[in-house]
């Protein structure tokens, strides 16, 4: 039997997202977290009351400079990503990025090479690809069980925490364009966003965004911290079946439909053409119930030891982000469609991915 | 006791909807249904064998010939409204109009001015405003208990009859629009409108439509004929209250939810900014359970015998209509937003209609 | 191709179930409504007005006393069904009976003894036996997939019309009386039974019922006419997998779980012991969407003009008035459990039909 | 403002439930958490990782015996309650009690003997009587609002872990038991309970409880570790309103339904005597998100403090103790219905506490 390699972490703020990165390091056997940094006492105190053993600094670049920590987790406000990832790859320390992944697609071109010129791994940290969920869901699809994809449409609508440095689309919306980037592996050429903000001083709260694909597909997003009720659902049509993924389900979080459309001809109706529907049974796959940062953290910790390429590699951050920047242009007028640039990566086919491509996406 | 008038009636288009009208306007104390027309022979068939005393025929001339009648149902396809209309407006027949009213803002108009001029009421058939669910959110609306309205959000998907003269637009998307019209009394300003077709030779099957408010509320309505499951959800947000309204469930149909949100400073948290949001209870009221087009037929014939302007008028009608063909400019042009015009009427205030304006808006 | 034979029917009785019945005699290609009779005038109004072509009666004897009638269905109250009955048997009709049969075991084994006698046809109408949902559940038991079964646990509840010759256990806990004679084709040994009555004057109007059968396996009925919600629940749980039977649902009425339990030692709990229990995924399968009645009349007419013993025939009805008479006694007993006869057959054992006799239970 | 006095605590079992125990002895402000003991070494190693400055040991005298402990907290299996209870009594501590109190009636009046002798505390662990959502339906039911009391019906199923030492009855209908007790404040006067085992060497695993009162209410459990699905549902039937308490709702628990019954006369059917049914609307209250064990050592804490006795003392763990002893029997007797004790206190009227006797049931 091997050894265990025991990856020595420090974990750069430590607000709602960070306090999780630290739980499930510590938690991690292939992890020995040893210090958290955040620049607000309190959360420290309580870093130290939960966990001993760990120590904590108000200064991230203590943990940049520690010759002991080999991975920096950075989980501090988007503003911040670019200086304190740049300054751990040039620490030689591999990087774990929180969503998304900076603030400007010039930035992540930038930790993108940073990354390459130092033979670092930098992952970033698009949790909802690696939750039992989407990941079936790439199965799926990847199968080509659901045929031609037709559509994408999800609804993330909460009562929300608003936040002074973030909008509702670089906060949950981001979740999408990771989960799509993942699912279909082909680049959207264009989108169309319409936003609005109803607090004074606080970025847009509600927005309804939608990706344009070359073969016709479309995806929707609707996002919105206004709702009174949690919705937390994603439809996928293809010409075959369709999926609905309801992440506030317990248990029963995917099911697969068996149902599809094809024209057809009907004689009682002189001017209603009918398609033939088809409709057939429901599967409800049974999930393994892993966390999803379990999993996240083992495939950054093999691409580490492997020279892997991580699946939410910095190719991914940057392609989402290029979406959030032609996002906030298409906002500024009122929806108009904006393209989208192609040339980062992302190359295989949208709806029928061969199991190869699917078992290459695989970790 | 005063004697019911009895109203002579004549059908005109017997297909789905019509059938609807035919079986309503025979079990309506205050109708006659004299005659039925239909093109297709089978349909008239039916009708015959289902009701005795009902004459039939299949040149809809004959209906509007016909001296005993006294109001026409049009429920043929839209691109036939406006020469049937007019024709029955000519012949002095009050008329009721299936939606939407006609297949151009131009010949709304037309229908309009000929309705005013031979002094007949022209009902539109905007069946949804007349149930008790969206009479119910009307009330609430106008007694200003939702504060001001931030946004409409609704989803009206299923796996649909695909159809070859209308698009999902101009089939579903048309029952938003005039429950928006009537539930706030305001113009929308602006449209966009994405949409996409996944059968050949078919019109779009999905689309993605947002209204824009002058006062920053915002309406969206997402229609889908491709959807696996059948949802009919409308969301209403106001700063004081929100508003679920689920036309699937079979009797608790609206929740009213005390949830609002106001912005506040957490010292704890550094860089985040928290709303306060309230959460109060939720309410379910119990709804009459009157059928729409009994309550529409009742308020039609109101109006006939009173002179009065029914509440979903020619003027609503051309309203939805001009909605419309912004929408298929804006199809055209992924979704740039195309101005509205004002002109039409429909003046009271969007979010805070007084309680004097709601009764002139009650029935 | 072969003539379709029409069968002559009356119907007697036209209340809520009457009316059920006389729309599809009317709606079926294989019969011939000829006469409906009700001692209610008001009723007969409605009928006539509905259906031409149909004579109707106060007298229920002269549609047994009618020559051209060869098919008698009875919808009358349950005190009125023996002597009807066994005058249309006696006149040399096909008989349908409404449930429960008779008003006690005695007068059903005079009607069986007098059908049997007369070569004639008599069909108990349990018409949840001819559901899509239960011949699909029928079908899953049949082949085994649910292993053995360990319980049946009904829930059916809502705020329910009061009868003042009917108590909720006479009027709904029969529709599972039927559907476990149906589904498990073995006699359960005994039963017992709680209720309570809330209304002065009226039956009893909620009832918690238990049956026991000799393998271990238990049945339990919950029936309340009290409840404010409607609830239409069955589960079945065998020792492989688990079948939810939601009667309320639209379209998804059946949920198969492959979920089982077995036992298992667990080191770590020192006083508890475990079991395993396996948590597989969920189906649902497609149901076809026939109308019961529709199935039931068509099996109806194939066992007359086949001379086949109806599935729900003479002896079914009999072993449900059977446990209908032990209820009586368990509940005057505050639940004492009180043991049922054996001799009126029904078979085949409870848990694992062959597929041969599964076969012989289809139709 | 006055010093928060600490309760020096010991924990004596930590298994599934005891680790609860001990996480909020540790989180409460009010606790100062000194030992915890379990005969399995394991779970001792979980504490000493997960809480430093806590003693352990595998010898639940150690804490009965230690000085300092004040506050002795018993999770062991029921089999011990009795003499770790009396033991922690005699030597002068305060006793928190898993549910049930004890294996039997007569150990429970010994353990309540012994309490009042030695003037402490002894609270039972019925947890659920603690939760926001049943002391709201408390104050619900005390103010008279459902009118009064029809049926209380429960349904606690889930796919569940099997105990060797407890049957269904003894470690799920007993829930229901404290919240009835809580609730209703009066006595059951009999009970039937019927049940089976499907898992060879182990205790029921599905049982039907019935509890009769003496005006007539009927309170029905069903308990089942064999479900597929997790239901956790009561339904509280008044003359006037209706409550369904969901506790696998996430946050809506609470419906209270404006739904009655009352008889009326239908000329139009004959036979048929209709109760007019009022359906009015459904109130969903909000709830404050207290977690219960919080609730219950603060006011476990307040009665030590203050001399007060708890709401759910040693009389209500014996009143609970005495029922299950008497299912018991009945199960024995195939749900022969067996009369309950009546001394053992609980007096207040089933239906319409007055206010003020709600006030003294109130913490």
């Amino acid at each position: 039997m091997t050894q265990i390699r025991k990856h020595k972490v420090g974990v750069i703020g430590c607000g709602y997202w960070g306090t999780n990165l630290v739980r499930n390091f510590r938690e991690s056997p292939r992890a020995d977290l040893l210090v958290v940094a955040d620049s607000d006492e309190k959360r420290l105190e309580r870093v130290i009351k939960l966990y001993f053993n760990v120590a904590v600094t108000r200064d991230w670049r203590d943990v940049v400079d520690n010759p002991l920590v080999e991975v920096v987790a950075i989980a501090t406000p988007v503003s911040n990503h670019f200086e304190i990832g740049m300054a751990a790859l040039a620490a030689g320390k591999h990087v774990l990025m929180a969503k998304p992944m900076a603030a400007s697609s010039e930035q992540c071109k930038r930790l993108m090479d940073a990354a390459r010129k130092a033979d670092r791994t930098l992952i970033v940290d698009h949790t909802f690809v690696y939750t039992d969920a989407v990941r079936k869901i790439h199965d799926i699809v990847a199968a080509g069980e659901l045929g031609k994809i037709l559509y994408y449409d999800s609804t993330r609508i909460n009562l929300g925490l608003f936040q002074t440095d973030s909008s509702v689309v670089w906060d949950l919306a981001v979740h999408d364009l990771a989960i799509i980037d993942y699912l279909f592996g082909r680049r959207p050429t264009a989108v169309s966003c319409i936003a609005a903000g109803h607090v004074e001083g606080s970025p847009e709260n509600i927005a309804f965004i939608t990706l344009f694909f070359p073969d016709g597909a479309i995806a929707h997003v609707n996002v919105n911290w206004m709702s009174p009720v949690k919705v937390r659902q994603i439809l996928i049509g293809g010409d075959k079946k369709m999926i609905i993924f309801d992440d506030v389900e317990p248990t029963e979080k995917i099911r697969i439909y068996d149902r599809g459309v094809a024209a057809s001809t009907d004689k009682d109706h002189m001017y209603r053409q009918l398609m033939t529907y088809r409709i057939g049974g429901v599967e409800i796959p049974a999930l393994p119930g892993n966390e999803a940062l379990k999993t996240e953290f083992n495939h950054f910790f093999d691409c580490i030891e492997q020279g892997k390429q991580p699946i939410t590699d910095a190719a991914s951050g940057l392609r989402t982000v290029q979406i959030l920047e032609a996002i906030n242009l298409s906002i500024a007028q009122r929806g108009r469609a904006v393209d989208l640039p192609q040339e980062a990566g992302g190359g295989h086919a949208f709806a029928d991915l061969p199991p190869a491509a699917s078992q290459a996406g695989r970790f």
